[in-house]
């Protein structure tokens, strides 16, 4: 909780500047005494509820949330082959209760298709029961034996939300697919944030998936992050935890289901997106403090200035805005670099000379600077605010069309994929991404791309020369 | 998820009538694979969702909400040799992380006292950094070997807040052991729930404080519940720990702190307390629902009447009330039955007769009916909800009066405690607590007891006839 002075590690140099500027905003601790897990700081607390806020109000519309056990038995994990096959390295077991063995092992949720799905079984009758959609926030464990890294590789999901569906079709589920990726959208263009959709190889898919759509994003040193995925479960895990309703014609069917996630890592894009030198940057919707207000008190009118200064907090406070006024005793730059550090999207400045002008002076956390009139300052700040998310709307989009490149053959991709992602044709055949992914150091990420950025791509595949459509390929964290 | 239609259990059967009506409401599901361990249907998270919405409101005016890990290591673990003791036979632990055995177990955190403090050493520095509040909502868990029962005694408790706060000396400590009373006496005033504030014995202090004050209500069958625990933790764990701050005078001290938790017992007593035989009665400050229109619509108004309902819908969804309008295709008297189970606070009618003469017809879960005129609709409404608050709190306190005695020996006593608590005079020794609880089949659960049903007492303890004072007598969940 230290506040201490001294400019961060320049952006450029991605690693240091992440880690030392979730110290320094007060995100996270990482001094936590056991590896890949870690304590959030009050104020990225309030940043985390906040972003868990938006995305449980867009899911509220028609999922509702609920809860289910951290503890999975064995047996019901062990239950659908692919499933477990997938997960069983790095599944943290509870094997004692005090000092007694426990008849049957318990798993920590990984995700929590086996703790969910053996009481749909028991709910789903009928298809008047469906589509059922339900999600949940939860904590969930992967004993990663990967380098671990704050927000992106974690050995406890402090922030998983998971969405598990079931309906009568497949088409059903396919639709249910699309929607999801739909809610996604809506949820990082709240952010700012731009994503690249595409389908996950085959080989890389959900265990236990038809198939998988992912949600990328691109990272400052171009390498991607993968925030967010959507599974066609078909009715794999049906059959296994028997999950059927009656149909229309009084017949038995096994249900179809997906199931789509986002964790902390959304966090991690958004810190890394918009930050910069000088510390966060936030987008309003979602910054636990949206504007704050620092009194310049020099000379002999302080108590007019200070007064001045809550007394716009308090309007712009009725107003609905989350607003912080800070009095304490430092001089205005030590205020500046603190606040700017946390993502302040707005500081307004109240000194003598704004209190004779009847105007305030806005300073964007983008440098930007204006006044508005004192009179009508609720709507003023509001605009600013707007304006203030879609100039970094526009920023995150220059980053992203900046970090794409569609390329034709191994040459180019290689220099491309050095400095962001690029997209090539390929054949759709497992060796030729191996030859790709080896010859560039980086994977083929998806196919059926959906981005802004990325126009319709076929030509020759760039491994063996037959005919191919674009494929994702880069660097994934 | 079905609706099974029929009577519940009688509550003068509380635990048939508790299991039931959790089902029934849409509460909890039992029925998931590992003992001790439940489902949170949506019904019952949204109202967890309200119940801690209001807790966190009340703390967020002076602590901020953290977030620190489930896995606490053994060596962490075991560094207050008191506080180990009293939790290692319950704590679950975790051996594995995929096949390879973990260098040093971890446990499922039974309270985090080992997880935050080890944090605590780092951040806090100078008395400048104190009062330091702090809290969290997570899961945690208790390896029970007693009869579990949900939301009462649990494996994992999903619903866990505490508050661990930081002081510079013992008596800013005893200070906000007081304002943390006075949360919690707020937090259930607001949920209609009287409650009785004691001093634990010493031996049931929490392994590790100086002293315990417990907040318990009296459960309709006569058994208390203990609903939160606030802990003055002294030094001990500062010791442990090396929390130490510089003070004014530039010399290193130890810190005194507090703890203070609420776990989805508090929702355990909200159904228990209000509930009645059919079904859940919620308070309005928490209810999902708070209002649900049910249109009549028999015969050939039906279009019209149905508009009128959601007419009324949309007016009290702007006046800020959490409504509902049920337009399914049931008969009315099967709505009355789902959302009285539900605990709905007000039903408002809306017919043919209702549209003709410009009113209401309203309906309170307590059975009272009354007339409210369409012009004025949100006034009149909001009045009935807080009418209908109050009338809760008047029979929750009639049921607190009715279950709390007076008596001096330990014949009374006996009689006393099978109908509810008593209150008895003690001398303070633990032979004649043991004395007394043998006796009566029940326990000396505390001293300084502060209800308003209860005067000062004094006289010969029950037990040896030395000078005593009233100590809190019952059986305990």
């Amino acid at each position: 909780m230290d506040d201490e002075q001294g400019a961060l590690p320049g952006k450029e140099d991605f690693s240091a500047w992440y880690n030392e500027l979730l110290w320094r905003a007060g995100i996270m601790d990482v001094r936590y005494p056991v590896k890949g897990l870690y304590v959030w700081f009050p104020f990225g607390f309030a940043l985390r509820r906040n972003v868990y806020g938006a995305l449980r109000a867009l899911l509220d519309v028609d999922h509702e949330e609920a809860l289910f056990p951290l503890l999975i038995p064995e047996t019901e994990l062990a239950r659908e082959s692919e499933h477990i096959k997938g997960f069983e390295d790095e599944v943290y077991w509870v094997t004692h209760g005090g000092t007694s063995p426990l008849d049957v092992k318990l798993a920590l949720r990984p995700t929590s298709e086996c703790a969910i799905y053996p009481m749909y079984h028991l709910w789903v009758r009928s298809h008047a029961d469906l589509p059922l959609r339900l999600y949940q926030v939860v904590n969930s464990f992967r004993y990663e034996t990967k380098h671990t890294r704050p927000l992106i590789r974690l050995r406890e999901i402090t922030s998983f939300k998971e969405a598990h569906t079931v309906h009568a079709s497949w088409e059903d589920a396919e639709c249910q697919v699309a929607e999801a990726i739909r809610l996604y959208q809506s949820f990082y263009d709240s952010l700012s944030i731009p994503v690249i959709i595409s389908k996950r190889p085959d080989w890389d898919k959900f265990p236990g998936a038809d198939y998988t759509i992912a949600v990328d994003t691109i990272m400052p040193d171009g390498r991607t992050l993968q925030v967010g995925t959507v599974h066609h479960l078909g009715d794999h895990f049906s059959k296994t935890f028997s999950i059927t309703y009656e149909d229309v014609n009084g017949e038995q069917q096994f249900a179809c289901q997906t199931c789509y996630g986002i964790s902390e890592r959304c966090i991690a894009a958004l810190i890394s997106m918009h930050g910069d030198d000088r510390g966060l940057v936030l987008p309003p919707s979602v910054a636990p403090v949206q504007v704050v207000i620092v009194p310049i008190t020099i000379g002999r009118r302080k108590e007019e200035v200070t007064a001045a200064a809550e007394d716009i907090g308090q309007c712009l406070t009725a107003a609905g805005i989350r607003v912080k006024v800070d009095s304490r005793d430092l001089r205005p730059g030590a205020k500046y670099y603190y606040w700017e550090m946390r993502g302040v999207p707005l500081r307004l400045e109240v000194g003598p000379r704004d209190i004779d002008s009847g105007q305030v002076t806005v300073v964007t956390r983008l440098g930007d600077k204006s006044t508005i009139p004192r009179a009508g300052l609720e709507d003023g700040v509001c605009a600013a605010l707007a304006g203030f998310a879609s100039a970094l709307t526009g920023r995150a989009m220059e980053h992203i069309r900046a970090h794409i490149r569609v390329v034709q053959n191994i040459g180019e991709l290689s220099a491309a994929v050095g400095r962001g992602v690029a997209i090539v044709p390929w054949c759709g055949k497992k060796e030729c991404a191996d030859f790709i992914g080896e010859s560039t150091n980086a994977s083929v990420l998806g196919t059926e791309i959906r981005s802004a950025f990325v126009p319709e791509c076929r030509g020759p595949c760039a491994a063996c020369g037959e005919e191919g459509t674009g494929a994702l390929v880069g660097r994934a964290y």
